[in-house]
Protein backbone atom coordinates (compact mmCIF):
# COMPACT_ATOMS: atom_id res chain seq x y z
CA UNK A 1 0.00 0.00 0.00
CA UNK A 2 1.25 3.74 -0.90
CA UNK A 3 -0.38 6.96 -0.83
CA UNK A 4 1.02 9.19 -3.67
CA UNK A 5 0.65 12.47 -2.40
CA UNK A 6 1.51 16.27 -2.09
CA UNK A 7 1.46 17.03 2.11
CA UNK A 8 1.65 20.42 1.85
CA UNK A 9 -1.81 20.96 0.13
CA UNK A 10 -5.38 21.08 1.28
CA UNK A 11 -6.56 17.97 0.28
CA UNK A 12 -3.43 15.48 0.48
CA UNK A 13 -3.03 16.59 4.61
CA UNK A 14 -7.09 15.77 5.12
CA UNK A 15 -5.84 12.37 5.02
CA UNK A 16 -2.52 12.65 6.64
CA UNK A 17 -4.55 14.06 9.37
CA UNK A 18 -7.09 11.48 9.06
CA UNK A 19 -4.58 8.72 9.58
CA UNK A 20 -2.84 10.42 12.40
CA UNK A 21 -5.69 10.44 14.24
CA UNK A 22 -6.44 6.42 13.56
CA UNK A 23 -2.74 6.16 14.39
CA UNK A 24 -2.32 4.31 10.92
CA UNK A 25 1.18 4.91 8.59
CA UNK A 26 1.20 4.87 5.04
CA UNK A 27 4.18 4.79 3.09
CA UNK A 28 4.05 8.17 0.89
CA UNK A 29 5.54 9.04 -2.80
CA UNK A 30 5.26 12.67 -3.37
CA UNK A 31 3.75 13.50 -6.70
CA UNK A 32 4.68 17.51 -7.02
CA UNK A 33 1.55 19.37 -8.29
CA UNK A 34 3.44 22.10 -8.75
CA UNK A 35 5.89 20.02 -11.83
CA UNK A 36 2.49 18.95 -13.10
CA UNK A 37 3.25 15.73 -12.46
CA UNK A 38 -0.38 14.95 -11.44
CA UNK A 39 -1.04 15.78 -15.29
CA UNK A 40 1.36 13.10 -16.87
CA UNK A 41 -0.22 10.06 -18.32
CA UNK A 42 1.76 7.71 -15.93
CA UNK A 43 -0.17 9.42 -12.86
CA UNK A 44 -3.75 10.30 -15.03
CA UNK A 45 -3.94 5.92 -15.42
CA UNK A 46 -4.16 6.07 -11.18
CA UNK A 47 -6.31 9.16 -11.16
CA UNK A 48 -7.96 9.91 -14.59
CA UNK A 49 -9.12 13.38 -13.01
CA UNK A 50 -5.43 14.01 -12.28
CA UNK A 51 -6.14 15.18 -8.38
CA UNK A 52 -4.07 13.89 -5.66
CA UNK A 53 -4.07 11.95 -3.09
CA UNK A 54 -4.53 8.68 -4.62
CA UNK A 55 -3.83 5.55 -2.45
CA UNK A 56 -2.39 2.30 -4.48
CA UNK A 57 -3.32 -1.03 -3.08
CA UNK A 58 -1.54 -4.19 -2.60
CA UNK A 59 -3.79 -5.38 -5.56
CA UNK A 60 -2.51 -2.91 -7.76
CA UNK A 61 -5.82 -0.75 -8.00
CA UNK A 62 -6.36 3.14 -6.60
CA UNK A 63 -8.72 4.77 -4.82
CA UNK A 64 -9.09 8.75 -5.39
CA UNK A 65 -11.05 11.55 -3.43
CA UNK A 66 -9.38 12.08 -0.31
CA UNK A 67 -12.86 11.07 1.72
CA UNK A 68 -13.74 7.91 -0.29
CA UNK A 69 -9.72 7.02 1.17
CA UNK A 70 -10.60 8.22 4.57
CA UNK A 71 -13.66 6.17 4.47
CA UNK A 72 -11.33 2.84 3.37
CA UNK A 73 -8.94 3.32 6.58
CA UNK A 74 -12.31 4.00 8.46
CA UNK A 75 -13.77 0.25 7.18
CA UNK A 76 -10.49 -1.36 8.10
CA UNK A 77 -9.71 0.51 11.83
CA UNK A 78 -13.20 1.92 13.06
CA UNK A 79 -11.32 2.76 16.36
CA UNK A 80 -11.06 6.18 17.00
CA UNK A 81 -14.65 6.89 14.81
CA UNK A 82 -14.17 9.58 12.72
CA UNK A 83 -17.39 9.53 10.78
CA UNK A 84 -19.76 8.66 13.86
CA UNK A 85 -20.77 5.43 15.15
CA UNK A 86 -25.10 6.00 15.50
CA UNK A 87 -27.00 6.76 12.57
CA UNK A 88 -27.98 9.90 13.37
CA UNK A 89 -24.23 10.52 14.43
CA UNK A 90 -23.04 9.51 11.10
CA UNK A 91 -25.67 11.82 9.24
CA UNK A 92 -24.29 14.69 11.50
CA UNK A 93 -20.92 14.06 10.21
CA UNK A 94 -21.52 13.54 6.78
CA UNK A 95 -23.91 16.89 6.25
CA UNK A 96 -20.77 18.86 8.48
CA UNK A 97 -18.20 17.77 6.51
CA UNK A 98 -20.75 18.10 2.82
CA UNK A 99 -21.09 21.64 4.00
CA UNK A 100 -17.52 22.68 4.70
CA UNK A 101 -17.10 21.20 1.38
CA UNK A 102 -19.99 22.49 -0.77
CA UNK A 103 -19.69 25.61 0.54
CA UNK A 104 -16.39 27.05 2.48
CA UNK A 105 -14.01 24.43 0.44
CA UNK A 106 -15.41 25.15 -2.45
CA UNK A 107 -15.48 28.71 -2.34
CA UNK A 108 -11.78 28.99 -1.34
CA UNK A 109 -10.96 27.02 -4.20
CA UNK A 110 -12.74 29.39 -6.82
CA UNK A 111 -11.09 32.08 -5.07
CA UNK A 112 -7.74 30.64 -5.32
CA UNK A 113 -8.03 29.42 -8.95
CA UNK A 114 -9.58 32.64 -10.18
CA UNK A 115 -7.62 34.85 -8.26
CA UNK A 116 -4.04 34.07 -7.30
CA UNK A 117 -1.34 34.95 -9.47
CA UNK A 118 0.22 31.54 -8.43
CA UNK A 119 -2.86 29.72 -10.78
CA UNK A 120 -3.50 32.40 -13.40
CA UNK A 121 -0.41 30.46 -15.26
CA UNK A 122 -2.40 27.28 -15.69
CA UNK A 123 -6.14 28.19 -15.94
CA UNK A 124 -8.35 30.85 -17.60
CA UNK A 125 -9.01 33.08 -14.51
CA UNK A 126 -12.60 35.07 -14.28
CA UNK A 127 -11.77 37.71 -11.58
CA UNK A 128 -14.82 38.23 -11.13
CA UNK A 129 -15.65 35.10 -9.37
CA UNK A 130 -13.46 36.04 -6.75
CA UNK A 131 -15.73 38.46 -4.79
CA UNK A 132 -19.11 36.24 -4.30
CA UNK A 133 -16.68 33.54 -2.84
CA UNK A 134 -15.03 35.54 -0.32
CA UNK A 135 -18.59 36.12 0.80
CA UNK A 136 -20.31 33.11 0.54
CA UNK A 137 -16.79 32.39 2.79
CA UNK A 138 -17.12 34.41 5.58
CA UNK A 139 -21.28 33.66 6.00
CA UNK A 140 -20.09 29.96 6.65
CA UNK A 141 -17.71 31.48 8.96
CA UNK A 142 -20.58 33.12 10.65
CA UNK A 143 -21.88 29.86 10.54
CA UNK A 144 -19.28 27.78 12.06
CA UNK A 145 -18.99 30.19 14.98
CA UNK A 146 -22.98 30.10 15.77
CA UNK A 147 -22.56 26.16 15.51
CA UNK A 148 -19.54 25.93 17.60
CA UNK A 149 -20.84 28.62 20.63
CA UNK A 150 -23.08 25.40 21.16
CA UNK A 151 -20.78 22.10 20.97
CA UNK A 152 -16.82 21.46 20.74
CA UNK A 153 -16.81 20.12 17.63
CA UNK A 154 -18.88 20.67 14.40
CA UNK A 155 -20.57 17.57 14.35
CA UNK A 156 -21.08 17.37 18.27
CA UNK A 157 -18.86 16.08 21.06
CA UNK A 158 -16.07 14.36 19.34
CA UNK A 159 -13.65 15.14 16.81
CA UNK A 160 -14.30 14.35 13.19
CA UNK A 161 -13.66 14.16 9.72
CA UNK A 162 -15.99 17.49 9.21
CA UNK A 163 -13.29 19.13 11.68
CA UNK A 164 -10.59 17.98 9.66
CA UNK A 165 -11.96 18.94 6.27
CA UNK A 166 -12.61 22.56 8.02
CA UNK A 167 -9.35 23.04 9.73
CA UNK A 168 -7.25 22.01 6.11
CA UNK A 169 -9.58 24.10 4.34
CA UNK A 170 -8.99 27.24 6.64
CA UNK A 171 -4.73 27.00 7.17
CA UNK A 172 -4.86 27.03 3.43
CA UNK A 173 -7.00 29.70 2.32
CA UNK A 174 -5.36 32.11 5.38
CA UNK A 175 -2.30 31.09 4.02
CA UNK A 176 -2.62 31.32 0.39
CA UNK A 177 -5.40 33.86 0.01
CA UNK A 178 -6.18 35.95 2.48
CA UNK A 179 -9.20 34.79 3.58
CA UNK A 180 -9.64 33.73 7.47
CA UNK A 181 -12.23 33.82 9.99
CA UNK A 182 -12.68 36.69 11.81
CA UNK A 183 -11.02 37.48 15.23
CA UNK A 184 -14.35 37.95 16.50
CA UNK A 185 -15.35 35.03 16.05
CA UNK A 186 -14.51 33.41 19.14
CA UNK A 187 -16.34 30.24 19.22
CA UNK A 188 -14.46 29.17 15.70
CA UNK A 189 -10.95 30.68 17.14
CA UNK A 190 -11.19 28.53 20.31
CA UNK A 191 -12.09 25.45 18.06
CA UNK A 192 -8.99 26.08 15.75
CA UNK A 193 -7.03 26.76 18.44
CA UNK A 194 -7.67 23.65 20.01
CA UNK A 195 -7.78 21.49 16.55
CA UNK A 196 -4.08 23.26 15.59
CA UNK A 197 -2.68 21.59 19.13
CA UNK A 198 -3.89 18.22 18.32
CA UNK A 199 -0.47 16.02 17.64
CA UNK A 200 -2.26 15.21 14.44
CA UNK A 201 -2.44 18.91 13.20
CA UNK A 202 1.32 18.87 12.39
CA UNK A 203 1.15 15.24 9.98
CA UNK B 1 -40.26 11.56 10.47
CA UNK B 2 -41.10 14.36 7.89
CA UNK B 3 -39.10 15.11 4.21
CA UNK B 4 -39.21 18.67 3.00
CA UNK B 5 -38.78 18.07 -0.45
CA UNK B 6 -39.27 19.24 -3.61
CA UNK B 7 -39.18 15.94 -5.55
CA UNK B 8 -38.53 17.60 -9.40
CA UNK B 9 -35.44 19.43 -8.24
CA UNK B 10 -32.32 16.94 -8.75
CA UNK B 11 -30.93 17.38 -4.96
CA UNK B 12 -34.36 15.96 -3.96
CA UNK B 13 -34.68 13.59 -6.54
CA UNK B 14 -31.50 11.51 -5.25
CA UNK B 15 -33.66 10.98 -1.95
CA UNK B 16 -36.54 10.08 -3.33
CA UNK B 17 -34.78 7.58 -5.68
CA UNK B 18 -32.66 6.16 -2.73
CA UNK B 19 -35.48 5.92 -0.64
CA UNK B 20 -37.06 3.95 -3.26
CA UNK B 21 -34.58 1.41 -3.55
CA UNK B 22 -34.58 0.64 -0.22
CA UNK B 23 -38.01 0.54 -0.11
CA UNK B 24 -39.12 2.64 2.35
CA UNK B 25 -41.91 5.28 2.45
CA UNK B 26 -41.25 8.69 4.17
CA UNK B 27 -43.85 11.48 4.68
CA UNK B 28 -42.70 14.38 1.76
CA UNK B 29 -44.28 18.06 2.83
CA UNK B 30 -43.29 20.03 -0.07
CA UNK B 31 -41.21 22.73 -0.10
CA UNK B 32 -41.52 25.08 -3.06
CA UNK B 33 -38.19 26.57 -4.24
CA UNK B 34 -39.44 29.00 -6.43
CA UNK B 35 -41.84 30.66 -4.40
CA UNK B 36 -38.06 30.60 -2.11
CA UNK B 37 -40.22 28.83 0.59
CA UNK B 38 -36.66 27.61 1.44
CA UNK B 39 -35.47 30.99 2.02
CA UNK B 40 -37.73 32.07 4.53
CA UNK B 41 -36.97 32.58 8.68
CA UNK B 42 -38.83 29.22 9.31
CA UNK B 43 -37.05 26.95 6.74
CA UNK B 44 -34.00 28.39 7.72
CA UNK B 45 -34.31 27.28 10.97
CA UNK B 46 -34.21 24.03 9.87
CA UNK B 47 -31.22 24.31 7.69
CA UNK B 48 -29.20 27.45 7.46
CA UNK B 49 -27.76 27.17 4.20
CA UNK B 50 -32.15 27.02 2.69
CA UNK B 51 -31.11 23.67 0.30
CA UNK B 52 -33.39 20.88 0.25
CA UNK B 53 -34.23 18.21 1.21
CA UNK B 54 -34.19 18.33 4.78
CA UNK B 55 -35.11 15.58 7.02
CA UNK B 56 -37.26 16.07 10.13
CA UNK B 57 -36.62 13.54 12.51
CA UNK B 58 -39.01 12.59 15.60
CA UNK B 59 -37.15 14.50 18.15
CA UNK B 60 -37.52 18.12 16.17
CA UNK B 61 -33.74 18.22 14.64
CA UNK B 62 -32.77 17.72 11.39
CA UNK B 63 -30.65 16.63 8.84
CA UNK B 64 -29.80 18.05 5.48
CA UNK B 65 -27.74 17.46 2.67
CA UNK B 66 -29.09 14.83 0.71
CA UNK B 67 -25.94 12.31 0.93
CA UNK B 68 -26.18 12.80 4.99
CA UNK B 69 -29.89 11.93 4.78
CA UNK B 70 -29.02 8.94 2.55
CA UNK B 71 -26.64 7.90 4.58
CA UNK B 72 -29.07 7.97 7.90
CA UNK B 73 -31.38 5.22 5.93
CA UNK B 74 -28.37 3.54 4.59
CA UNK B 75 -27.20 2.88 8.68
CA UNK B 76 -31.02 2.35 9.74
CA UNK B 77 -32.01 0.09 6.77
CA UNK B 78 -28.46 -1.56 5.49
CA UNK B 79 -30.36 -3.98 2.99
CA UNK B 80 -30.06 -3.48 -0.13
CA UNK B 81 -26.77 -1.85 0.07
CA UNK B 82 -26.41 1.39 -1.26
CA UNK B 83 -23.02 3.06 -0.23
CA UNK B 84 -20.91 -0.55 -0.10
CA UNK B 85 -20.75 -3.55 2.00
CA UNK B 86 -16.87 -4.51 1.59
CA UNK B 87 -13.69 -2.01 2.41
CA UNK B 88 -12.69 -1.46 -1.18
CA UNK B 89 -16.36 -1.46 -1.96
CA UNK B 90 -17.37 1.38 0.23
CA UNK B 91 -14.02 3.38 -1.05
CA UNK B 92 -15.10 2.94 -4.71
CA UNK B 93 -18.80 4.00 -4.23
CA UNK B 94 -17.49 7.00 -2.66
CA UNK B 95 -14.89 7.77 -4.83
CA UNK B 96 -17.30 7.52 -7.93
CA UNK B 97 -20.20 9.61 -5.61
CA UNK B 98 -17.98 12.35 -5.31
CA UNK B 99 -16.42 12.02 -8.91
CA UNK B 100 -20.31 12.65 -10.24
CA UNK B 101 -20.53 15.48 -7.73
CA UNK B 102 -17.42 17.33 -7.79
CA UNK B 103 -17.04 17.33 -11.44
CA UNK B 104 -20.49 16.94 -13.19
CA UNK B 105 -22.65 18.28 -10.46
CA UNK B 106 -20.43 20.97 -9.94
CA UNK B 107 -20.25 21.91 -13.94
CA UNK B 108 -24.05 21.41 -14.44
CA UNK B 109 -24.81 23.59 -11.20
CA UNK B 110 -22.38 26.17 -13.00
CA UNK B 111 -24.22 26.37 -16.46
CA UNK B 112 -27.22 26.35 -14.24
CA UNK B 113 -26.72 29.51 -12.44
CA UNK B 114 -24.42 30.83 -14.16
CA UNK B 115 -26.47 30.63 -18.04
CA UNK B 116 -30.41 29.79 -17.69
CA UNK B 117 -32.60 32.61 -17.69
CA UNK B 118 -35.12 30.97 -14.69
CA UNK B 119 -31.66 31.76 -12.55
CA UNK B 120 -31.10 35.10 -13.88
CA UNK B 121 -33.62 36.75 -11.68
CA UNK B 122 -32.09 35.40 -8.62
CA UNK B 123 -28.81 35.42 -8.45
CA UNK B 124 -25.72 37.71 -10.40
CA UNK B 125 -24.88 35.80 -13.13
CA UNK B 126 -21.15 35.45 -14.75
CA UNK B 127 -21.41 34.16 -18.33
CA UNK B 128 -17.99 33.45 -18.79
CA UNK B 129 -18.55 30.47 -16.42
CA UNK B 130 -20.87 28.71 -18.89
CA UNK B 131 -18.87 27.18 -21.50
CA UNK B 132 -15.90 26.00 -19.31
CA UNK B 133 -18.13 24.43 -17.54
CA UNK B 134 -19.93 22.60 -20.20
CA UNK B 135 -16.29 21.06 -21.51
CA UNK B 136 -15.96 19.76 -18.34
CA UNK B 137 -19.49 17.85 -17.93
CA UNK B 138 -18.61 16.59 -21.59
CA UNK B 139 -15.01 15.50 -20.75
CA UNK B 140 -16.76 13.42 -17.72
CA UNK B 141 -19.22 12.03 -19.69
CA UNK B 142 -16.14 10.45 -21.89
CA UNK B 143 -14.76 8.91 -18.54
CA UNK B 144 -18.41 8.06 -17.84
CA UNK B 145 -18.08 5.62 -20.50
CA UNK B 146 -14.71 4.44 -20.99
CA UNK B 147 -15.34 3.62 -17.27
CA UNK B 148 -18.86 1.37 -17.78
CA UNK B 149 -17.41 0.20 -21.09
CA UNK B 150 -16.10 -2.14 -18.28
CA UNK B 151 -18.81 -3.10 -15.42
CA UNK B 152 -22.37 -2.46 -15.38
CA UNK B 153 -22.76 0.79 -12.63
CA UNK B 154 -20.24 3.22 -11.76
CA UNK B 155 -18.58 1.51 -8.97
CA UNK B 156 -19.31 -2.05 -9.71
CA UNK B 157 -21.37 -4.87 -10.70
CA UNK B 158 -24.04 -2.99 -8.07
CA UNK B 159 -26.16 -0.19 -7.99
CA UNK B 160 -25.30 2.39 -6.19
CA UNK B 161 -25.53 6.02 -4.91
CA UNK B 162 -23.31 6.57 -7.05
CA UNK B 163 -25.64 5.83 -9.94
CA UNK B 164 -28.20 7.66 -8.55
CA UNK B 165 -26.52 10.95 -8.42
CA UNK B 166 -25.55 10.19 -11.86
CA UNK B 167 -29.21 9.54 -13.05
CA UNK B 168 -30.52 12.82 -10.96
CA UNK B 169 -27.61 14.98 -12.71
CA UNK B 170 -27.63 13.94 -16.02
CA UNK B 171 -31.51 14.24 -16.60
CA UNK B 172 -31.72 17.48 -15.01
CA UNK B 173 -29.10 18.97 -17.27
CA UNK B 174 -30.74 17.41 -20.07
CA UNK B 175 -33.74 19.09 -19.32
CA UNK B 176 -32.78 22.35 -17.82
CA UNK B 177 -29.81 23.39 -19.84
CA UNK B 178 -29.63 21.18 -22.97
CA UNK B 179 -26.43 19.77 -21.92
CA UNK B 180 -26.31 15.69 -22.12
CA UNK B 181 -24.46 12.78 -23.32
CA UNK B 182 -22.97 12.66 -26.69
CA UNK B 183 -25.35 9.36 -28.30
CA UNK B 184 -22.26 8.30 -29.44
CA UNK B 185 -21.28 7.19 -25.83
CA UNK B 186 -22.67 3.81 -26.25
CA UNK B 187 -22.03 2.40 -22.42
CA UNK B 188 -23.35 5.81 -21.19
CA UNK B 189 -26.41 5.22 -23.05
CA UNK B 190 -26.98 1.21 -21.83
CA UNK B 191 -25.95 2.32 -18.18
CA UNK B 192 -28.98 5.56 -18.74
CA UNK B 193 -31.36 3.35 -20.28
CA UNK B 194 -30.92 0.46 -17.52
CA UNK B 195 -31.30 2.97 -14.83
CA UNK B 196 -34.18 5.01 -16.45
CA UNK B 197 -35.98 1.42 -16.80
CA UNK B 198 -35.58 0.85 -12.64
CA UNK B 199 -39.42 1.28 -11.00
CA UNK B 200 -36.79 3.64 -8.46
CA UNK B 201 -36.38 6.35 -11.16
CA UNK B 202 -40.13 7.50 -11.06
CA UNK B 203 -40.23 8.06 -7.59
Amino acid sequence: MKLYSFPRAPNPRRVHIFLAEKGVAVPVETVDIFKRENRQPGFLEKNPLGGIPVLELDDGSHISESVAICRYFEELHPEPALFGTSPRECAEVEMWNRRVELVLLNAAGMVWGHGSPLTAKVVKQIPENVAPNRKRAEQFFELMDRTLSGRTFLAGERVSVADITALCTIDFAAAMIELAPDPSLASVARWHAAMSARPSARA
